[in-house]
C-alpha cells in the first residue's frame, strides 16, 4: 500500500494556518535568541531513525502476544510498511533486517523494492539466540561464548552469513547482539566465556568489509537471568577495544540497571570514539521496549545533549552513530507506535539542538549549577513541536502522522490485504 | 513411569554410612542445644510443596524456548512426574492445576490417578492472560478489569468454571493472579481499574464454597510494562480486605520491586492474618522464576523466620500458607530444578526452625543488634542437610533425589516414551 | 531583608513586551481548545506550596557539608527567607516547623512576623530521629517504636508538644516522619515494632485537635539499612485506617523503591480518600532531595494529572492535600534552588489542568491507547511558562523570580547581614 | 588497652571440647573428599583483613550520630582497637589510615606502637570530599576533576602527601576515592571532568613510588546524587588503563547500581590483572556500609569463588588483592560489628576454598547447570565456622571473639578510659 501524495497535501492544508501561526511565532523566538532556524530545520530533515523489520508486527511477552491484524507477511511487506513510515513523516529513510527473519530470496529485487520507498538498509543484525529448524547445533547453552567450538563455528558462520547479506543491500554494519550468558551462578566460567566470544568475534571481524562496522551490543540480562557475557559499557568497550577500529560500542536505552546514567555512558563512549549506533526505546522496569519517550523524556533529552555536543564538537572523532528503533509492540498498532516513536526522539533532538551550549560551558565552568539547569531545562520546556511540523511540511510528510494514518484507515487496508490473523516473524 | 521402592532402598543403602554418621553429629548438637530432633524431624516431613502443572516442561522468554524432550504431553503425564518427584523426596504431595491449559476430561480418572501417586490437588489457577482459541473477547485490554462489561463477565465466568473444576478434585482454593494493568501512561484509569477488578473478584467470591480461599496474587509488572491493577502487597491487602475473610493475600518472591523487604511483607501479612499462599521461586532481576534459593538463599532463611515465627505463635491466626513452586525452566531439566527448589525451600525451612526464638526475642527486646544477627546467622550456619536427608530416609524417599534421578536415566526413559520434540502446555 | 514592590515592577517592566506577546500566543491557542484561560490563571495563583523551615540553610550528607554563607541563623530569619521567596514568586504563603529546631521563644511576636510577610504555618513536624541535648532517654534504638516504654513515652510526650506549638501558631496538621527501623535482619521484631508504633500514633492522635489532621509518612530506608516500620504506602495506609478519618498518609516522592509507580499510588489513595500530604522533591538513587523536577519531570507531571483528576472529580471526597517542598541544598543556593522547585512543580500543574480529561476517559475506554499517550503528551509538550509567569505578573510577583534574586544581590546582602560561616538548624 | 593472652586460653579451654569434636568431624569429612585440611587452615589463617581507621567510632548518616562511648580519640588509641581486634581473630593485622583525619604526628612512635600489636600498615587514603579548617580552596565542586586548576593543584598535593606519609609508615599502595561527580543534569561536563580527573591522577601517579600501587575505586552516587566522574568499573578500568601498570581498580560491595553482578565483574578485573582491592561490607539498598555478610552471604561467596579461582588459577598474573573492611556502625559496637564482619569474610573465604574446582570446569564446559549449581552450594551449605575456629585456636586467637569481647568487659573499659562522649574522627 502506498499513500498518494495528494492526500498528504490535503491532510497538510487543513493544518495550514495553525501550522503556520505556530511556526511563525516559534521561529522568530528562536531568530531573536540567536538560533538559525533553516540551519535547524535542515537538521531536523536529515535526523532518519531506521526501522527493525522485526518491529512491524505486534510483539509479545512470555505470557501471550495478542495479534493486531494486518501484519507484514514477508520481507516485502515489511519494506512497504516502512515505506508507509517514510512517506508520513519522511524520518525513516532505512529498514534494518534480522537474518534468518528477513533473509531476502532476490537481493535485486528486494533492493529494487527499497529504492521504490526511498529507503536504504541500515546495519543488519545477526541471531544466535534462537534455533531455526534444521540447525546443527542449539544455542541453548549460547553461541559466540559457547563451551562447544562447532556451535561456536556455526555462530561465526552465521555471522558472516549475515555480512554477505548485507553487502548485497548495501548495508555498512554488523549489529551483534550477543544473548549468551548464564541462569545460574556456577553456570558459566566468566573469563572463558569472555574469551571464548572474543575469539569468535574476532573471526567474524576479519571477514568485516574494510568500509563496514560491527556493533557490539551490551545488555545485563534477558533472555539469561543471572549474567550475560556483555552485561554493561564496560564489557562492551572493552570487546571493541580488543578488536579493532571497526568495532563500537551499541547502546539500547533498555539494556541497563536501575538508576544508570545513561547520558553519561555516552559522553564517554563518544570521548573513546567507541559510539557505533543507539538502539531507542523506553523502559521502567527492565527491557520494556516501549514507545520512545513514553517513560522518561527528559532522560531522551539529556541523551541527545550528549549526542549533540559530541556530534557538534569538530575535536570530536566519532563517527555518527547508527539511529535506530528497537521497541515491542504488545498493545499498540506497530505503525502508529513507531510514528509516537520517531516524533519523541525527534523531539529531543530538536530541544538538544537548542541548548546554549557555549553559555552552558561557562555555567560549568564557573560551578553555576543553577544556570546550568535552567539552560538545559529552557531547551526542554520549549514546545518545538511547530519546529517538527515544518521540517516534515518542507520535506512532503504529513503535518500529523498518526491522524493522517488514522484518517486514511491504513490499518484496516493492510487487515483486508494481509489478513486479521497475520503472524509476522520477529519479537 | 513409576520408580520401584526397591530402587530408592537400594539407593540409600549406599548412602547408610556417610548419611548416619553426619545425622547422628548433627542431632547430639541440636539436642545438647535444647532441641527435640525428632519434633524437627517430623516438620520437615511434613512440609509439603505444591508442583505447578505448567512448570514441569522447559519453560521460555520472549526471545525463545529451548525443548529438552520428555516433556509431558497431557494432565496425565504431567501428574505422573509430580508422582516421581514425591517418590524420591516425599514432599510434593500436591499439584496445582492451570485452567485451561489443564482442565481434566474425567474428573473421576484423574482423581484417581493422583491418588496412586499419592498426590492431592492444590490451589487452582485461573488464566485470564492469554486468549485461547474460540474465546468470545480478547483479553488484550485486560479481564476483570476491563472497561467492557462483556469481557469482564467472560472472565468472571471462568474463574467460576475453575473453581468448579476444583471442587471436582477436591482442591480448597482459587488462585486470582491477574495481569491486568497498563503498558502505558494515560492507558488506564487507575481507581476505576482498581474498582471494576473489585466488583469482578466479589462475584467471584460469591460463588466461592464456605470453606474455600480465594489467593490475590500481586505483581508490580510483566506482562505489563507500566502498571499493574495489583501492583503490590498493600493493593493486594486492600482488595482482600474487601472482599471478606476467604480472601488472602499470595506472596510470589519473584514479584516485587528491587530491593524490597518480603521479610516484613510476609510478618505483616500474618499480622493481619492475611497470608495466604506462596510462590516460591528465586530472581536476581525481575521475575526471573529461577530455581528456589539459587540467588538469595539468605532472603528464604529471613522469610521463612518470619513464617515459622507466625506459624509457631499461639496468638497468630493467620491460617497455614498454601506452598507452591512458581519456577520456569529455561536451561535446567525441569525436574531436576523442581527437586533443587524443594531442598533450598526445605532447608530454609529447617533452618528457621533452629532460630532459638526466645533468644531472639529477647536480644530485640535489648536492642541486642549483634547477638541477634548471631542468633539468626547460627541457625543459617547451621548445615541441616542430615536432617533433611534423615526425614526423607525416614519417609522412604530418596537420600539424593538428583543423584537418584540421573542414575536411573529418568528423562532418557521419558524422551523415549514421550518423544525429542515435545511441548508441553504452561510458561 | 525585604524587597520593595517597586523593584520587582521594574525588574517584570523589563519583560512587558515578550511575556505579553508569549501569553497572548498561548492563551489564544489555549482558548482555541477550549480552555478558559482566567480560571487556569487562577487556579495557578491559587497554588500555593509550603516551605520547609529546615530546608533553608545548605544541606549535607554524612561526608561532609559545604556552607554557602548568609543562612539564617534563627526562626526569625528562616521566616524571613520564606518571606523573599513569597515576595519573589507568590506561591509559598506558609511555612512548615521542624520541631525542635524551630521552637518559637514567643508565639504571638512570630505570628506577627509572618502575617508581616503574609505567611501561614504548614503542618508542624515532629523529630525523633535524632537526640536533642539533654534528652532523658536516647532514639538510638526507634521512638515510637521502641521497645522500652519509656522511650515511647518521651517520643508521644514530645509530638503532643508539638502539636500544641502548631496550635498556638495556626498550624492543623501534625506530620509524623518515623525513622524508627532495623540496620540488620533480626533486630526488630516487626509485628511488634508495627503494633508498638501504632499504640504510640493513638496516643497522640488522642490529642490531637477535632480538626487537625495526622499525616503518617512512609519510607522503605535510610537512615535504617535494613527495614522501616512504615515502609511504604501500604504500610502508611494500614496505620492511618487503624488510627481513624483525622489519620492521612503522606508522599514523599523520594521515599519508593526503585521504579516504583508512584501516581498509581497516589490515585490509590485518593481514592481511599486518605492522601493527606505530599512532600516535592527529585532523585535519580535513593532519597537524594535535589530540586523538583530536574531529573523526572514527566513523572511529576503524570503525578500532578492523578492529583488534578482526584481534585476536580466531584465524587472524589479526598481533602486538598498540604503541599510542601522537601529537599536538601547541597550545591545550589537554597533560595534559588527553591524558587527553581516551585517552577517545576506549578509547571506540572498546570499542564495536567490542561489534559482533556473528557478526551482522555473515552480514550480509555475505547483502549485506545495511541491516543491516551497523544493527549497526556499534547499538555506535557505545552510550554506553560508563559502562563505561569503570567498569574506572577497579576499577583505582584517577578516574571523571572531567580534573575530578580540575581540582580538585587540577595545572597550577598544576605551573606553581609548573617555571615559567612552560618550553619542553619536543619539537615 | 591489651588483653593478656592468659585470657584467650581460658576462654579457649572453655570451647575445647566443642571445638575438637567440630573441628574432627569436619576435617574428616574434608579429608574423605580430598582437601587437605592443614593447608586449608593455613590458608584461612594467613587470611588478613585491614581495618579502616575511621571506622572504629559509631558512624552515622545525615540525620544523626548516636555516640556509643569508648571511642578512639586519637590515632594511637584507633591502634589500640584494632590491636584489640587482632589479638582477638588474629585476621586483622593492618591499619588502614585516612588523611588528614590520622596524621601521624611522630612517625616512628606510631610505627613502633603498631609493631607493638603486630600491626601494618595497608594502603593510605586521601580525602578530597571534605574542606578541612584553614583549607586553601574548597571541594564543594570537586577536587581532582574541579574546572578550577588551583583546586586541581591542592588535591594533587593532598595525595601527594598523602603518598609521603604512607612511605615513612611502610604502606605500599594509595586509594583514591573520587567523590567528585553532579548533583544534577547539565552541572559538570562529563568528558572534560574525566580527562582533568585522568590528567590529576596523572600528576599523583608520577609520584607514586616504583614498589607502589594507585587503587582508582568506583561509586555510582553518593555524595553527588545525578553522576560520578568514576560511576563504574567500566570508567575505574578505563582510568587505570590510561595511567599505566601501578594503576589498579578497587572494589567496595556496596557501589553499585541495584541487581549488579559484581563477581562477574570482579572475575572481569582479574582477567585483565586490573583488580587492586576489595572494601568489604554490605548492603540492601545503597551505600549502606553494613556488617559484612549480614545481607547477601551467598553473594559474598560468589564473590570470593571468582577471587580464588583467579587467586588459584597459576596463569591469572593478578596481584593478590588488598583485602579491607569498609563499614558503617550506626547500632552496633564498631568492634563487635569488625568481628563479626571479619569472620562473615573468611568464612565465605573458606566456602570457596572447598569448592570443587576442576569438577566445576567440567560441569560448565558440559553445560550441565544443575551440577554446577550443586557443586557451589555444596560448598557454601558446609559449616566451617569449625575449620574457622580452628584457625584461630591454632593462631592463638580467641575461639568466639565476640564472646571473649563481651565477657572481658571490654567497651566498659574503653568508656571508663575514654569517656562517654567521644567523638572519633571518620565517617
Amino acid at each position: 500500500m502506498k499513500i498518494d501524495d495528494i492526500l498528504i497535501r490535503e491532510h497538510n492544508e487543513s493544518f495550514r494556518e495553525s501550522q503556520q501561526a505556530g511556526f511563525t511565532f516559534l521561529a522568530e523566538r528562536l531568530q531573536h535568541e540567536g538560533f538559525d532556524v533553516d540551519s535547524l530545520l535542515h537538521k531536523i530533515t536529515s535526523f532518519q531513525i531506521a526501522i527493525p523489520s522485526w518491529a512491524l508486527g505486534a510483539g509479545g511477552t512470555r505470557f501471550g502476544r495478542f495479534s493486531m491484524g494486518g501484519e507484514p507477511r514477508s520481507l516485502e511487506e515489511k519494506i512497504a510498511d516502512v515505506g508507509l513510515l517514510h512517506a508520513l513523516n519522511k524520518s525513516s529513510d532505512a529498514i534494518s533486517l534480522h537474518i534468518p527473519w528477513d533473509v531476502p530470496e532476490n537481493t535485486t529485487a528486494i533492493k529494487a523494492l527499497a529504492e521504490e520507498y526511498s529507503l536504504v538498509f541500515d546495519a543488519v543484525n545477526s541471531n544466535t539466540f534462537q534455533d531455526q529448524p534444521g540447525q546443527g547445533h542449539s544455542y541453548k547453552f549460547g553461541s559466540l561464548s559457547h563451551t562447544d567450538h562447532a556451535v561456536r563455528q556455526q555462530a561465526i558462520d552465521h555471522n558472516i552469513e549475515v555480512i554477505k547479506t548485507g553487502q548485497e543491500l548495501g548495508s555498512g554494519a554488523l549489529t551483534v547482539w550477543l544473548a549468551d550468558g548464564a541462569c545460574f551462578p556456577g553456570q558459566q566460567h566468566f573469563k572463558k566465556a569472555f574469551q571464548r566470544t572474543l575469539t569468535s568475534l574476532q573471526a567474524i571481524y576479519e571477514q568485516l568489509p574494510e568500509d563496514w562496522k560491527m556493533f557490539v551490543e551490551y545488555k545485563p540480562y534477558e533472555p539469561n537471568f543471572y549474567a550475560t557475557v556483555i552485561q554493561d559499557w564496560g564489557s562492551s568497550h572493552l570487546m571493541a577495544s580488543k578488536l579493532g577500529k571497526k568495532a563500537l560500542c551499541l547502546v539500547d536505552l533498555g539494556h541497563h540497571l536501575p538508576n544508570t546514567n545513561i547520558e553519561q555512558i555516552v559522553a564517554l563512549l563518544m570521548m573513546e570514539e567507541k559510539l557505533g549506533g543507539f538502539h531507542f526505546n523506553d523502559s521502567k522496569y527492565g527491557d520494556d521496549d516501549l514507545t520512545a519517550g513514553s517513560i522518561k523524556p527528559y532522560q531522551l533529552f539529556l541523551i541527545f545533549n550528549e549526542l549533540v555536543a559530541g556530534m557538534e564538537d569538530p575535536a570530536c572523532a566519532n563517527p555518527t552513530p547508527a539511529w535506530m528503533i528497537d521497541a515491542s509492540h504488545n498493545v499498540k498498532d506497530p505503525l502508529e507506535d513507531l510514528l509516537q516513536s520517531v516524533e519523541a526522539i525527534k523531539i529531543a533532538y530538536a530541544q538538544a539542538l537548542l541548548v546554549k551550549r557555549d553559555a552552558l560551558e561557562v555555567a560549568q565552568e564557573e560551578n553555576d549549577v543553577v544556570k546550568a539547569q535552567e539552560i538545559l531545562q529552557n531547551a526542554f520546556r520549549t514546545d518545538v513541536r511547530p519546529l517538527l511540523a515544518e521540517a516534515r511540511l518542507r520535506a512532503g510528510a504529513a503535518v500529523d502522522p498518526v491522524a493522517l494514518f488514522r484518517k486514511l484507515n491504513i490499518r484496516q487496508h493492510l487487515r483486508k490485504e494481509r489478513g486479521l490473523k497475520t503472524v509476522s516473524t520477529g519479537l
